[in-house]
């Protein structure tokens, strides 16, 4: 997350998420649990505070229903 | 990659990213350089050997010239 370009990445990506998750109706917590990570993972993902693998990103996807494609479709 | 679920997913993106290598007529070298990785690193992904930060999948689309949208569509 070194690079200028990865932060405005993160950082829409973040949104997206955000966006994504208040739609389904679920707090930061319940999606946390749902892809079976520690509470504040979806915080710091919305946040744009880190990275993430690519088969996390497949388990949200799944979590809030909808296909990678899209998710990315932003 | 513990899961057989990840395996699979992992499996069918290592196929995606073959197929829009060389569509692009590019090697497994070629595209890992264009996105800082080592040599190897495009041939790992491409036969499910890793799990890959979502940065990286950003670059490899970038490099690609298709939007994350388009590289998951299939």
């Amino acid at each position: 997350m070194a690079k200028k370009m990865d932060k405005v990445f993160h950082k829409k990506f973040g949104q997206r998420i955000r966006f994504l998750r208040k739609e389904k109706g679920l707090t930061q917590e319940q999606l946390s649990f749902e892809i079976d990570a520690d509470n504040s993972y979806i915080a710091n993902i919305e946040n744009a505070h880190r990275d993430i693998p690519l088969s996390r990103v497949n388990k949200i996807a799944k979590a809030l229903g909808i296909s990678l494609k899209d998710l990315f479709d932003y």
